[in-house]
């Protein structure tokens, strides 16, 4: 008898499932953009920053090589978690706050 | 002298950096046990469902393979977001809402 609420409780979450794939896959995009540490860091160096940050910045601060910034900002900004400005010479990023607002409320929602 | 003050926040943030470098590895970790569309799949079933649900049921549902299921849900237990409870021959899995919770402050925390 003990097995029958859980099962219940199964087949009641699969229902909500085929309604939600395109989510799913929105989901598992954004979190494979963040999957990086250096993607990671570049979101909280950009977070703590109070303005746009030029690119030439970033690249001092992880010690890579111009290409390889430029493909985890290629990566963050196709995501959708960055904005991006020409000024010059050099390109400045920010953070486009509703996407990660985004990602965190899904969390939210499911640890509650 | 348009580039000074954002030459000063990006160095800002850069201070905050080495403190917090225990920080994005257990961020990137996570974000990469999220990264999978079953494993997010498995997380808004059981954050759907209101008890634990059997791993049984979630092979049913995700029409994957007994090892394959067992796989993704070790990722995702090793990550710390999954309770695992064993009744007789089945193992029944729950969300472990702390983790995701902290998770999802962390994104707040960037987007605010």
């Amino acid at each position: 008898m003990d097995t029958a609420p859980v099962r219940k409780a199964c087949c009641a979450a699969l229902e909500i499932h085929p309604l939600d794939a395109e989510r799913t896959e929105e989901l598992t995009a954004s979190f494979k953009a963040l999957a990086d540490p250096n993607r990671v860091t570049i979101l909280r160096v950009l977070a703590a920053a109070d303005e746009a940050v030029c690119v030439c910045d970033l690249e001092e601060h992880l010690g890579l090589s111009q290409p390889t910034v430029s493909h985890h900002l290629k990566v963050l900004a196709d995501a959708g978690f960055l904005s991006r400005e020409q000024r010059g010479r050099w390109a400045y990023y920010g953070l486009r706050p509703g996407r990660l607002a985004g990602v965190a409320a899904s969390l939210r929602d499911w640890a509650d």
